[in-house]
């Protein structure tokens, strides 16, 4: 019997469970547009309120992924390794992790999105850096990392081409929350881009996808059961997001302090986290027998400064200026910039976990207790560090150095934080909507742990 | 706060409830094209799968009757009564019950749609009858209402044209079968068609939408909510459709069963479901004190032949040919016709609910058990009778007598059903499709009940 669409949204709708053919059916016939749109959301719609089980969440991501480009790395020696994380703010991560990983010995052949919200991707970061290329080739993508150990490209059209198109829609039909559809969605283009191994950075609390450590950590196991189960062995870390990662969020500043990490003098939070997930990669690339051994190992090659030489020698390799890594004045700098700072205003009008605010006596003592790291985001965006909309352009200057953390003493006078950009009023507008991102407190308060579990 | 349809379909789809602002920001919205059909389908299945209370119906229902032309008739003294079947299988009461009521002095300003599907509808089945017309001007049908006490028209395009978009989506996104969207669409065109008062034939059994007699009920119940809470006094019956009512499937051959029931010879079924329903209409229409006394009535209309005069004086008013009520010849004649046999193949390929085939005893008696309703519907369509997409042509003469029906006794060499049409090919296809439209059973079986439960 001849597939349709109208039997499988109604097998979804009643709660039954969809055969691979039926997937492949939705998945290539919305791709070639056989399929309409409406169809597709009745069928979303039914998937989030009827579930998908393991075995369709599977079929679908594999769908995903056959409906584009899948990279053929095998021509590169070694087993490479991917790295996704679920998105966050100030996340920098790549840029430390990567290198750190490649002077290990791990191939790093990695594809990265551009961003769309708080700050741009990685792309985004890498293109601040004068000259910096980030499209190469696929004879040159292969040299460069059998070379160099390291390239860092962005992600072609064709990868996933069907979860492009679900992905879009299911934005603008309220089904994005969905487990299935979440992890189909990131696996389907981490399959497509050809790494034998995954690391998986999946953040949870107030400026992530996930805001509670349970749902983080099923959508970490989904998506490790979906890599495992074809062929990928993959590993989630459930990483803290309720206040920015380190201090700078941007695009500029964001690299300026993946090198300052590469240096060992950037955030311990960054170092810390870039370590770990390094460690994995070292791991899951075979390069040490345990993550103990793999994290050793990237500590080494960030104290020997090879993962520095390797980060300056990417940088060269795509046609980038490697001096910006001695001199920061070579990066875009902002025309503009405007502190936050704890004066009456601020204080007065501030929310308190513990205690209250006394605007008479400066020099008492507050912790920060909490940070409305959704609104960092938003003000980031509209500092100009992010797009609202898809290729929009965006101010490679602009963001927020973030310098009072979860757990910071801070009195009267202090500043908070700096907001940067070339456009004044962009600034003064993200300084104004940022003005009580801080929840204070009297009673000192510990820092969120920041790597929360491993899974596998 | 503007509303939007993300957070619309956000809210149904977590089980929300939605306000009669946000229902009609939707139906205005979908109507006029600046909601999205992805938009609509996400938010019907959530509405499929979560549900709508019967305020958010009755909501959904006036929204939908809101959208196009509410047709004014209180130049039409008196309580005017429409009537509305679900849909069945040789359903022509309207043609009979009609004239009974306006017979008894309820003015009928009927407005009826085409059939899609297994015949055509009220309108095509008088539209066969040489001449009549179905469209009307206003003051044209007012006039002859007022004159005559019945005009049926044709439904204007332009009455609740939400809900014809809403389930032109349905019908392709699997979202029909629920019961807010199944009341409000059919109540919503009652409600814009005017009258005061509202009869609904809810049909139940393997040829109507619902096979179960609960949900029947349950359907019932929520358009009497909705026509009552709406201001029109509202009556349901249930009523069988697990056989055709009376023995003509088609259109042409519909119109002489309606009409030798006017002239009390018809079969007893269509008679007794047409004065019950005639009944119930005259009670509403304020001409009895009672559904008894309102059946009392219609009953000495029918007896009187008043109501048979009332039927051929429409005809006349509607430019058709009169004559055809005592000349039947003069009614689209069929070029071919096909008996269905009870022969060998036929009875040793038959089900049994009791016993079974003996083909070899020419004299056995059997007795109808069942009848693939359905499959009737089916064959009925594809000997031209119905049409299967819309503005498809259809021929008038087409189409099936039913012989035999559930309880009759039968044996070898009996003509079961008649098969008729000009295209030849299609009789005998249908008649082919119609094979094992027969149950059969060795011990007497009882007919169903025809009228089930009437509520309020």
């Amino acid at each position: 019997m001849s597939l349709n669409m109208i039997d499988i949204i109604t097998k979804k709708r009643d709660g039954g469970k969809l055969t691979n053919e039926e997937i492949q059916f939705f998945v290539n016939g919305y791709t070639d547009e056989s399929i309409p749109d409406y169809q597709a959301s009745a069928l979303l719609m039914a998937i989030f309120l009827k579930h998908m089980d393991e075995e369709e969440t599977l079929q679908l991501t594999q769908a995903m992924r056959d409906s584009g480009d899948v990279v053929d790395l095998s021509r590169v020696s070694g087993i490479k390794v991917d790295k996704h994380s679920t998105g966050g703010i100030g996340d920098k991560i790549t840029l430390v992790a990567g290198p750190l990983a490649a002077a290990c010995g791990v191939p790093i052949a990695k594809m990265s999105g551009r961003g769309l919200g708080f700050t741009g991707g990685t792309i985004d970061k890498l293109e601040s850096i004068p000259g910096f290329q980030t499209t190469l080739e696929p004879d040159d993508f292969f040299k460069q990392v059998d070379e160099l150990g390291i390239a860092i490209i962005g992600q072609s059209g064709h990868i996933a081409p069907a979860d492009k198109k679900i992905y879009a829609l299911r934005d603008v039909t309220a089904t994005v929350g969905n487990l299935s559809l979440i992890s189909s969605s990131i696996m389907s283009k981490k399959l497509a881009a050809g790494s034998d191994a995954i690391v998986l950075d999946v953040k949870c609390g107030k400026g992530a996808f996930m805001e509670n450590e349970d749902d983080a950590a099923k959508l970490a196991e989904t998506m490790c059961k979906i890599g495992n189960s074809a062929g990928k062995r993959t590993i989630a870390v459930l990483t803290d997001m309720n206040q920015p990662l380190g201090h700078a969020v941007g695009n500029s500043i964001e690299v300026i302090e993946a090198i300052e990490c590469l240096k060992g003098t950037g955030p311990d939070d960054v170092l810390t986290l870039s370590l770990y997930l390094a460690g994995l990669m070292v791991y899951l690339g075979g390069k040490a027998e345990s993550l103990e051994e793999g994290e050793k190992l990237a500590k080494e090659a960030l104290d020997s400064g090879t993962a520095l030489s390797v980060f300056r020698r990417l940088i060269t390799s795509q046609e980038g200026n490697p001096r910006v890594v001695d001199d920061y004045s070579l990066m875009p700098r902002p025309a503009h910039q405007a502190d936050l700072i704890l004066n009456k205003e601020v204080l007065s009008g501030s929310k308190f976990v513990c205690g209250e605010a006394d605007v008479a006596d400066t020099s008492k003592v507050y912790y920060i207790a909490e940070i409305d790291n959704q609104r960092v985001g938003i003000a980031s965006q509209h500092t100009g560090a992010g797009r609202a909309v898809k290729d929009e352009p965006i101010d490679p200057s602009a963001g927020i150095i973030v310098h009072k953390k979860i757990g910071d003493a801070v009195k009267m006078g202090d500043v908070l934080a700096t907001f940067y950009g070339n456009d004044e009023a962009k600034v003064a507008n993200a300084l104004q909507e940022a003005m009580h991102i801080y929840t204070l407190s009297e009673a000192p308060v510990e820092a969120p742990l920041l790597i929360k579990r491993t899974i596998e």
